[in-house]
């Protein structure tokens, strides 16, 4: 059982001087061959490694991107477009060779049109950045999938994160694209109306397209006005049992709340020293409310009500945004922690979804797994959407745990694909999951994606290798 | 100017005897070729109009489906989807021949999640039907055409209506398929999970693509728990203006409204004389809140505030959900009420959709030209959502009519477009939109889903002759 395999044993192609020189006579020093920057873009924060691209294109605009994919579908190159290079599935890793598209020099908002309450940006923007950019006009963009992440690989990745369960994901927030095609084509899908009917949905097909089918140059995104009151808590159960029964009975009662984060006990323990915090060490919820002032007090004391079911205990507010910047921070750097907590290891995360009321069966069954397997972990989760992460922490020179580790993944897969939810919630498939993919969608779904793949992109070149392997 | 013309133009293809046979052998009496039966499944409810198919099959089941595909791709006939008739803009003509697959019989509820607020149905089910068999579980599905469609229809043309506004379209509450491809392959997308990361969206490809890229045997929908309380009200406007800038400023302020319905004077007086109602015939929004209690008085406060800014008057009340009914039902039959208004005529019915910022300005504009033209019209709209109708109340058998307000139509759409709207935000494209169609997408985004239709349907014999002409 290794998923990476197949991807990993493609030959890269060879890359023709003529085509590494036309690049070099079109862009000048904005084309690096430098092997540290070449390195760089060859990565991405998975645990996979493979060589790096044999040359990186810095894009200043569209039809730099446009002129980069033609002259690499004149060569039959693979091009590989680079954000922030925060993926975890080995997104960005140049396993067929070719080149890297950085696309983080495009980080330009175009348009806000904060009547309609939507922006069109860069590809290359980071979610900080755009968010900064507009909290002037009152609205935020509310996709946090932690890092600090680029809009145009959220996008490319079906990226969602802790505020989903309220505002959806990728696939519900944005709203129209510009792309180049693998024939260097410009085109744009969808618009700026709230609804369409107007043939094939191209830009959902897009979003969650691992730069597969087309590389994204304007992206446009629907906003949401600054919430008027926030307000966040955090609140420890005896049992995960418990702190999962709170979040499924929260989410059945219809309770509109913004976040709600599961971190375990151990995982809780790694952040406290990693973020300098005195959480208590025990299943942990982490909450956060948006919405009036009396809608929030209302939220708050329902699922106040519910968790003291659930014998909750240690109810803390946090009210100014520092703290509560700080417990959502120390969240996101769970991960971080968790590497942190044994010195030279690496993380292989899982991120399977559920249906919230197969949640507590899925978790509770899995973490005896790996409780028993003895590899040490994280575990973290966006409960509200039924998805959850385990970070196995190994030693990637044991090739012993490496394979231990993937055991884990696949039964954890297994049985979320059985309780009808999928192997990823929201990092993606990358060069890792592609057997797992197959294993939820079955040959007929894959057959139809790889016919897509190959009607758009005959040549192969866009990000090849990556969701599936042909 | 005349946008079906050319699909109308293509010529049938001839159906080989020994397909009917074949036909006739697997399905007996479920294949019917009675002129009658051929004529009901040849038309829909729009204003075009072509040749009856040469059969009608009655599927029963998944495998029927499948087994007729199988027949259709080895013979190369046509394939037609048909579940309740009710579409608009010519999808279920037999343009190039072929068959029908009646799936009205396939109607059952096959799955209801509570918890998870999930249902699986069969593609025959009206959605009256499912709300009827969900509604003592504490559900409901939202998304309300106005016609008692098939849900397999409404995933087809990506339907929504008068709720889209709170609850979204097909396009958001469909969650997982079964589909029949065009070998008569039988494949799933999608999950039940709240979201997933996992490949191609090939749920949301599938959802509006309208008979072309697959048949559809099972739908998992997403479900709403049934308000815990509901009001509904109506209120006149001096102007349409007026009324527009009511709804403009509600959606701004972020007021959760379920339904907000414009109908112009003429037409709240054709639905008076429909419907034996006595409405003030002037401009009028249909109004309705869910939510609880005090959420919904508060909402309505917020919006008849906004409405007296705006001088609106004679606002009722309807608090019973026979009153609601009534109020709601009348503004379904507008249509109805339109065509009635004109003897013998038939509806030219427009549905563009535009950034609600541009929303008054969209509809003033298309209001003095119809004004100016002569030609006779109802006017309707899910203002909430930027998108309304014309009828075009037209002399089907005067073709200066027909042209005159294909080119109301016509120069409608083009104003949308340049809104960065949309030609169509429910109804489809069919055969009547395909001009609209490209202008709106451009030549590159049509390239593209031509190129996926290929590779999905080589012979093409899905729903040929819809959404584009290859």
């Amino acid at each position: 059982m290794n998923a990476p395999t197949a991807a990993l044993h493609l030959q890269p192609r060879a890359i023709p001087q003529a085509f590494l020189d036309a690049l070099a006579a079109r862009f000048g020093s904005r084309c690096s061959t430098a092997q540290a920057v070449r390195e760089q873009h060859g990565r991405d924060e998975g645990s996979i490694q493979a060589p790096p691209p044999a040359a990186v294109v810095y894009a200043e605009s569209t039809q730099d991107v446009a002129d980069a994919v033609q002259l690499a579908d004149q060569y039959e190159v693979p091009v590989i477009a680079y954000g922030a290079g925060s993926s975890l599935e080995g997104h960005l890793l140049a396993v067929q060779g070719g080149i890297s598209i950085d696309v983080s020099r495009m980080n330009q908002v175009l348009r806000v049109n904060a009547e309609d309450m939507t922006v069109t940006v860069q590809p290359g923007i980071l979610r900080k950045q755009l968010n900064d950019a507009i909290k002037d006009q009152g609205l935020f963009f509310p996709i946090d999938p932690g890092a600090d992440a680029s809009i145009g690989g959220m996008t490319s990745t079906r990226a969602s994160g802790t505020n989903a369960v309220r505002y959806g994901t990728m696939r519900e927030n944005v709203l129209a694209l510009e792309v180049v095609t693998a024939q260097g084509r410009i085109i744009r899908t969808g618009n700026r109306a709230k609804k369409s009917a107007a043939g094939y949905d191209l830009t959902r097909l897009m979003v969650g397209s691992e730069g597969t089918l087309g590389i994204f140059t304007e992206i446009t995104l629907r906003l949401f006005p600054l919430p008027e009151a926030v307000s966040a808590a955090v609140c420890s159960f005896p049992t995960i049992a418990d702190a999962v029964h709170t979040v499924i009975q929260t989410i059945q009662m219809g309770v509109p709340i913004a976040r709600v984060e599961l971190v375990d006990a151990a995982t809780v323990a790694m952040v406290n020293k990693h973020s300098n915090l005195t959480l208590r060490e025990e299943p942990m919820l982490l909450m956060e409310f948006h919405g009036s002032p009396n809608g929030v007090k209302e939220q708050a004391e329902m699922v106040q009500d519910i968790a003291a079911e659930f014998d909750a205990k240690g109810f803390e507010w946090a009210d100014t945004p520092e703290e509560r910047t700080r417990l959502f921070t120390a969240r996101h750097n769970a991960y971080f922690a968790g590497i942190q907590s044994r010195p030279g290891c690496r993380s292989i995360t899982t991120d399977t979804c559920v249906p919230i009321s197969r949640l507590a069966d899925c978790l509770l069954e899995s973490i005896d797994e790996v409780n028993a397997s003895g590899i040490p972990y994280f575990l973290v989760g966006h409960v509200g959407d039924g998805n959850f992460h385990f970070g196995y922490l190994i030693d990637p020179d044991n090739a012993d745990e490496r394979h231990r580790a993937e055991a884990l993944n696949h039964a954890l897969v297994r049985r979320a694909i059985a309780m009808e939810g999928t192997c990823t919630g929201e990092h993606g498939i990358g060069i890792h999951k592609q057997d797992f993919l197959r294993e939820e969608c079955g040959d007929g779904a894959i057959a139809m994606m790889a016919a897509i793949k190959q009607a758009l992109d005959p040549k192969n070149i866009l990000n090849p290798g990556k969701i599936f392997t042909l």
